[in-house]
């Protein structure tokens, strides 16, 4: 079952969904494996038509690749992954990537080389590493920006971004807070994320959506709830933004675990992101 | 188990609620066969006095009429349902109807034949027919302006309304959003309802609350979760303020899918209603 | 399994989680039973150190006292918890007590017996009695504030609050309603919340948090959902300014019937007010 | 929402349905105050036809008498309870009670006074008293054997069963094992249940369904499951072969926390009793 | 998201998964339209191999079409999805068809014109009609005996069994019990089925498996629930004996309202019927 | 929140249970690291006493050590649990292992280097390695038998087991079932374990319980489920006569996507145990 209205064949595709199911560093509540097909089985009863935009979804050139099956070693499914989605941007498609859990955002990164990752979070996920894992969740933009583990390095593919922007991180460890006093990263807390506007000139931009970034009221259905979250309108006003510049998008961390809240939300940013994304005046 | 506090005779009747549970149309997640039911148990822990208005709902003249029992042929079952309402609005008894899927307002609209319908939702619900259904839940205000179809006309009842104003509307197909241009519909986007104030001076409403134009936070339990919605109290307030002119209700597209938070609302706005209907000045 | 990051001994600790997992009145959906090991589970994602006040949670003297176990005597258990917690007092140790049923609240205010209560609840729980019983949850703060019932007195614990003030307040009988007129409570409607501040001077403060003064969307797993309530961030800034000057702390009426949204934000509060107790200039 | 079928007026009525949702002392999982509403809602898809008696349960003067709303303080219940049931009987009218925790078969056998009380359970219920509640539903077969104890005696009725026999036992304390060593107890493992046949001659019986007497995966949804039971023929042969001689009729322990399989037997065998009772030849 | 090991391509297929989501007519708990995907998410752990038949699931031949997609006029839906199922049976593809309610087994018969239809059931489905639908799932047997009702006849295609065999039966209405004693129809009993053999000779059969013929424990995600079922083994022991003389296949009334154990069993009977169609000397 | 009834001092205890939450190579549906917590957790309700041995599970010796915290490197977590339950045998300590994905058990099997592994699962487990990961869960019977894989040995502990005996299995590769025919395993299929009797003789056992060894009607809440299992009477009449001969327990597999049933009858199965080694004479 395909994404609904990602009727694009490969080869005339100018985007591709592509599932990530990753679920082996969840640290608390598992399911992000089902993420791909909870977002897909959400999105089934959303227009195909968008009124802002006055554009129709499927007839933008969505391709659904569907999923690339995940095995319990991060780091050789990240290489695979990557691999994947650098073939989609060599042939100029862009990638909406389904997690699974953060992790698969390296993957996007290798692919995409971008100059600046904004990553909407609750979390910093600027960890060295977690539990001697350094390909854990909680590391994701911590190698996004830091490059592969000196131990762990991925093989083939080494895209990384210059910067980070963090939207609604609310949370992290000590360390995580100090190594986001550098100037290669911007933490925007969530209550004033109704307030920021992006500031990107000709950067190139990878778009992360953590579903946690959202309070748990609006997206229960995540690996580790954080309180104190922003709104779904917050979320979608960051995607709308940033699209124009974005090179690639992921929206992760959805699992099924709760009654379909985490998973609609997410497949509507993948909706919104396309449509700004092909209408940049808007 | 009938509504709590709804301890009026029908003879003695002000008010009526009536459970409408057909749930043949419901295009994603189904189970509006039990709204009824679900509203009913939910509204169990509610106080029976109102401290805005000073009153208490079991002296307000509430009926339950229970269930018309819904079966899968809908314009036979709207018929039969018009019918049963149209007894109760003869007797000066309010109606207060409780879905079931949208359609069922078709007969709410029949029975009361007000001038203008309110309706609370995030689709426009204008279609001229969906699948090949005129009956649909999606074309349900595009009945309530434009009448039967052609070819499938119910037969006995014919209310209409005049007019449509749709409160946090968010999403449409093309046609509908051209349908939405014409004179006789006013849309209403989520971020402006909390600005929005009722001109209807000596027209008389009817009310529907689809359950939908709620965020997927605050009501998970609906058919088509639709992010970006109304906020429980923006909801509240359009009650209070268009039930004085109201001559029926409607509360719909209620499932049994989450944990009891659509009916929870469902059933407070329920009582707002009433108690801003029987207090008019307040 | 303790509360995370509660590493401290009794005889060194500065605060002690106690669970109260009584659910014997709870009107409508019950569960309470399960809450304190529902927050205790929930609180496992998150960090231990906190931005704000620059803390971390392990080294604040929390230690976890365990469960203090129920049984369906109401009045018998609040006695033998009651005592619990004075031994606790007696040695400087603030209680943070995990519900159970809000009628809990009835033992910490006599361990602690504060100036004030200051409650956070949808409900005014000020009824003489509930179906008879002066010891249901819906009684609880006229307990705290008039003392023993008559008939049913506690045998040796009898500490009680000179006034209450109750946030978040949106529902009562009409004789709750005329008791909060007099001049010992104050009752803080859910929308004058984001800007009422606390008025306390010297005066000692024992905080309930009833999970149920959030909105429903925000807390679903409680036994009696209201809506139109507040938000987390609501929640938590009062929990921020009157910690400082309390002496007890309780979150209650979480349970087990939602996907954890209730017990996470409970364990969230649970943790920013030991860091605002532990450093009251922030 | 009547039991399905049960249309009889209270004045020709054979059977009367009376839901009893006390939920008061259950150990574990709660939810019993749900069982009335489960299972006449679980009762809905049942055919109205027996084939095995050739008759229509609509057509045996079943009455659904409703719900007697229960409150926290069991013994008071019970009275007010048994005294409904008291009525029934005097009419010649046989009570099918729906629970509620097992307690409130204490009402049923203190209304109807058999000289048997068979009860399918997996545990004896012979407790003197659980928590030092006489009134548990763990002391509920120990009540009806011998009666009031002794500071908390019922005051109006007083029927009490002359033996019991409980099949499907397979737990208990080692004092109620002993008290079961007594003559007026018969306990049937659940391993023999399949060959049992009641020796009931003249004796007329009160016959209770423990839900929980079913293994766990016929009946998850119960207070406390205990592994190894009865299987759902089993019981219903039970019923079948026991109800020519009964006086009452109760299914209890039936709570909310499955996917509506302990309800939906529950329902069955009450029509199960029903149809068997009424064609006692077959 | 294919059924697991349906890798064949259209051309090359023996056998045809196809999806058919219908849920029209669900007289209880609906959900039937998840069927196609639940059955093939929880079909995702099992082996490819077969030891009894020492097959590889995998080398069989079949293929995934994907679900027809469904709508609300069943007539018009079981057109055309017999139209595609007729595709099928034409280039010698055996069909396997995923309900959806039992109604879409119409289709698979008219395509398939087998002489005997087996359907493993707790219900008789031999009504002239449900509700005045003579396409409701309640009818489907009758409709494959009898044919068209005379109002609403199927245009193009109109395959019929001579006689049906129905297994685990144990619930119909009067009428259904005096259809069932004509010649064309043979009733299994529950308790009789483990002794039951085939005798089919050279008829070829369309074997369909009606999910609640299982006892609710074995499978409580359907849409009506019916106690004292068939075992899971019973069920798969008459899909294999069955298997050789079968023409098509279907498992219909799998809902997403337990916790996979009605889609897991469907899965595998699908499973187990290739392996013994494919190897009918086993 | 301690296993209940185990009472006992870790310096008296003459069984421990030991909770090993891992839960990272689970294929399909995870959550076995909420094993623990939910087996503990559903065990509340049983009764002490246990009437075929007439011994009381407190009175045993029973420790609970708690959780040994797991992490996503399996085979270092191995290495120290497998530390932690050698620690246990030097000191005469049974361990009573709860798992966690069924990978733990080689940690048991190391620290008590039993002579016959006894298995009760669907599942052979025999691979070399699933998904290159040779410490799957779905190899840890494979483990057992042929020890480390020569690229990834454990360090410190080498216990082994010099035959398998593994019933109720019903499923697995080719190659498992090829292995499965060395001297060194037996297979006893679901149809016969309830004939099966042990012939151990004087041999040390270590006794497995993979919870999908029974039916998913008893026991649904596990990570791969298996149709045509083991009832669980079956499962626990081998524990019983296992038991006497065992150095070893765990049971595993078990998740929270159920209502409770699978950890239900693991801690039953675990009180079992205790109960049949502690008196092996009954
Ligand atoms: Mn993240
Ligand atoms: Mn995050
Ligand atoms: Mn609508
Ligand atoms: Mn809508
Ligand atoms: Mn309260
Ligand atoms: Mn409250
Ligand atoms: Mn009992
Ligand atoms: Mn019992
Ligand atoms: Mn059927
Ligand atoms: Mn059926
Ligand atoms: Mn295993
Ligand atoms: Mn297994």
């Amino acid at each position: 079952m395909g994404f609904p209205g990602a009727v694009a064949e490969r080869e005339h595709a100018d985007y591709a969904v592509v599932g990530a199911p990753l679920d082996v560093s969840t640290t608390f509540q598992p399911g992000a494996r089902f993420g791909p097909e909870q977002i897909r089985r959400f999105a089934a009863s959303y227009d195909d038509y968008d009124r802002r935009t006055d554009q129709q979804f499927s007839e933008l050139g969505v391709h659904d690749a569907g999923d690339v099956r995940a095995w319990d070693d991060a780091p050789e499914y990240l290489e695979f992954l990557g691999g994947s989605l650098a073939d989609l941007v060599r042939d100029d498609v862009t990638p909406l990537l389904l997690g699974g859990e953060h992790t698969v955002t390296a993957a996007g990164v290798r692919a995409t080389d971008p100059d600046v990752l904004v990553v909407l979070d609750a979390h910093l996920d600027l960890r060295e590493a977690y539990d001697g894992n350094p390909w854990s969740h909680a590391a994701v933009t911590r190698r996004a920006l830091d490059g592969d583990p000196e131990d762990e390095p991925l093989a083939t593919i080494d895209g990384i971004a210059d910067r980070a922007v963090i939207l609604g991180a609310r949370t992290g460890s000590e360390a995580e807070w100090e190594r986001a006093e550098r100037d290669d990263v911007t933490v925007v807390p969530p209550e004033d994320v109704s307030e920021w506007t992006p500031d990107l000139a000709e950067e190139s931009v990878y778009l992360s959506v953590d579903i946690d970034a959202a309070d748990p009221s609006v997206a229960p259905g995540t690996g580790t709830m954080e309180p104190f979250g922003l709104s779904a309108r917050e979320i979608r006003d960051v995607v709308r933004q940033v699209a124009p510049n974005a090179v690639g998008f992921d929206a992760v961390e959805v699992n099924d675990r709760d009654d379909g809240q985490a998973a609609a939300l997410a497949g509507k940013l993948l909706k919104e992101f396309v449509f700004a994304h092909a209408d940049p005046d808007h």
